[in-house]
């Protein structure tokens, strides 16, 4: 790499020069790839984790924008998300999945975390391979090259009161021995960069009895997923039922601990955000997703005071963007207090890069990772540097400038396990992916 | 155009058939141009006028997300403005919104009303042409086919207590026959799609007397556009000087009628939304920039309930997509109210379809011109309905897909004046004008 001396890598304590770290080394090997990618890699950064998927949803993304009721809110969207979630098959779901899992790469997420509770057919009967929906996840994320957690869910009341499943969520249902079975049975299918992890769809599924039997005796960097508070009913059915807001609830009857990721987790009184961040644990934030559902405001700066860790997800996939998901979070805390650049802090003045930093740490957690920078290697972006938003960029404001200026994709090449996944910004099989996913989706719109 | 039976073209009152009705006449008698253009247009689109710029702020997009201040606000970002400003004349201005403009047009603006302060030398000195900043505008405008419509701005106080402008507001400043005179004369140097408008800063900028100078005897159909009630030191230091809040100072003081444009106006009372809605005045919302400077949250569902206009526009330029304007005005109000599909009503469903509808009509009022559908003609956009987030899409969810789901840019083609100016996504000039900007940008920075 002829000019490999300019480039720099970032790292969480600061950026390092690229000729004494550079990742492509093994890439460079295969002259076939090397030289259909750019030579300059000026700023070469970590991928981002993606700490909350719902895959299917992809296949919805602006189909619930129609006034459907005169007080549409995050629980009409469920019906109709419901509706949508009936017609997936496993052949559709590989197909969506793999559509959504490109977009992740060339947007420069390269890890996933997947909250998988589509488990069986429509009518909650068993398919052959009762794993069959969540290893067609598996196989879509290693067909296009981006990393997996794959958390499949525990789903068994439909509400606080222990209510059965409704016709619609019979698909998600297992009994705690089926879970477990389940679970156990997937190990055998992980390939290289994908993990397992325990996951409660929310305390209003679960009931305490059968959380306490999942977690007993649970491996210690296993990790664990949970929804929680991301919706008023929800906290005060919470309070009704169990006494408690959810997080409090769950901070005194579950060790949540750093191997555990509360999704949303949006309402919280003073003292939950200080327990919370406390607890070692991290947030998974939504940002985009939270406010199409209109979920609410995470308190970040208090949360971030505290000390708390959060990671980013694109949950629902209206958007698949790391730019938008930091962006609007930093933005949500700005039209709120009406000041601005809250994330950063005096020792890490760029707002973009605080915001980075931070998501890169906690997703790294979320997804059963280690967040030690040295040993954490493998999943790389490299941004187009010629780019108008990143002329003259310097590495103390590329970070600000990428998650704050401008609309048009940024990242130029994207690599996991040390191969190259997007190049030029495209993923390399764009095209038969993109062709799958129109046949599949035509097929589901005919079926609607 | 063998499958012009499929197109649809968007009409305020509905889709209509592309048969009965086709921009595209003009352009396929030019074989050269045609041959390069797909031939499948499924959604046309009018273009959408972007109702706020201040063209020179596209050069810091990024740059001032840099924790400088402990209490960093709008009001030390305006510092940090001011010193960037200051650097730059009239062939960087013309590098500049030319880059800018040819985004805009990628992204599907076609109009933009240009609120132009950066009057003089740096110094306050005037140049040789003393409107040579103001035709630069108009000169990158025609060249990368962009309507314009120049709002030239009236800055002569540094705040509501009259004092002088400062060293860094010098260049804004012109007496007000000065003023009127450098209007006069722009009228000579218009293009075809240009129109010139009257334009007060702000109240806090202009005096009474001066104000009323201007708006006499104006024509009727000119437009006025005024920056109001941003910043809620603004409304404070109103209350404090005139006795009332700014937008129901202007209400009462002067003929605000459907030619006005009141930009921002985040911070009303109950009297002022109903007001404003009644004078027939359009508001020029800025989302992504009231975001990024945390102005505040306009209240959107109160004012369209009282029949209050509204345009967009992308102002600082951090952002310059109408998708993101529009998916975050919306989601703003879901964040607030917890509540979806907020700007739809039963009469149009379809949230993305009201949106745009509300921000084409009210942008083209901004701009000065018709509101009138069937006499709008020349700008066209055209949507990538190939592209994986638009698979299967029908009239009726088409713009909710196209603002709802995903960050690649959807717009195909756009055509103003009945030329083609962006072709499968990039302006036909885009390497010129990308070559260009670099160069002053490398400039500009060397000078920081």
């Amino acid at each position: 790499m002829s000019d490999a001396s300019s480039s720099q890598v970032w790292s969480p304590s600061g950026w390092k020069d690229g000729q004494a770290f550079d990742p492509m080394s093994i890439a460079e090997a295969d002259a076939g790839e090397a030289s259909s990618i750019s030579a300059a890699r000026r700023f070469i950064l970590p991928g981002v984790p993606n700490a909350h998927s719902h895959a299917f949803q992809r296949a919805m993304a602006g189909m619930a924008e129609r006034l459907g009721d005169p007080d549409d809110s995050f629980w009409t969207w469920r019906e109709r998300m419901y509706a949508f979630a009936a017609l997936i098959e496993p052949d559709d779901l590989y197909a969506i999945a793999s559509q959504l899992y490109l977009e992740m790469l060339e947007a420069g997420y390269t890890q996933v975390c997947e909250f998988q509770y589509l488990h069986h057919a429509p009518d909650g009967s068993r398919y052959d391979d009762p794993a069959a929906m969540s290893r067609a996840l598996l196989q879509a994320a290693a067909d296009v090259g981006i990393g997996i957690t794959l958390l499949p869910v525990l789903y068994q009341t439909g509400g606080f009161d222990a209510r059965p499943l409704s016709a619609r969520q019979r698909r998600f249902g297992c009994a705690t021995d089926e879970y477990l079975g389940m679970l156990q049975g997937l190990r055998e299918h992980l390939a290289a960069n994908q993990r397992l992890g325990l996951c409660l769809h929310s305390l209003r599924a679960v009931p305490e009895s059968a959380m306490r039997e999942v977690l007993f005796g649970r491996e210690t960097g296993m990790p664990v997923h949970i929804h929680i508070a991301e919706q008023i009913a929800e906290v005060e059915e919470c309070q009704a039922v169990r006494g408690q807001r959810p997080v409090a609830w769950l901070l005194d009857h579950a060790e949540v601990d750093a191997d555990w990721s509360l999704v949303h987790a949006t309402h919280l009184d003073e003292l939950e955000v200080i327990r919370l961040a406390r607890s070692g644990a991290t947030v998974a934030l939504c940002p985009t997703t939270e406010a199409n559902l209109g979920d609410g405001l995470f308190p970040l700066s208090a949360y971030q005071s505290a000390g708390g860790t959060w990671s980013i997800g694109s949950d629902s996939h209206i958007s698949v963007s790391p730019v938008e998901e930091l962006r609007w979070l930093e933005y949500g805390q700005r039209l709120t207090q009406r000041r601005r650049n809250l994330a950063s802090r005096p020792d890490r003045p760029s707002t973009g890069e605080a915001l980075f930093a931070a998501a890169w740490s906690g997703g790294r957690r979320s997804c059963g990772l280690s967040d030690d920078f040295d040993s954490a290697g493998g999943d790389w972006l490299v941004l187009d540097h010629d780019a108008p938003p990143l002329v003259g960029a310097k590495a103390d404001d590329v970070l600000d400038r990428w998650i704050f200026s401008g609309n048009r994709p940024l990242v130029r090449e994207v690599w996991t396990q040390a191969q190259p996944r997007v190049i030029s910004g495209r993923h390399i099989h764009r095209e038969a992916v993109e062709a799958r996913f129109a046949l599949h989706m035509n097929r589901l719109l005919q079926r609607m």
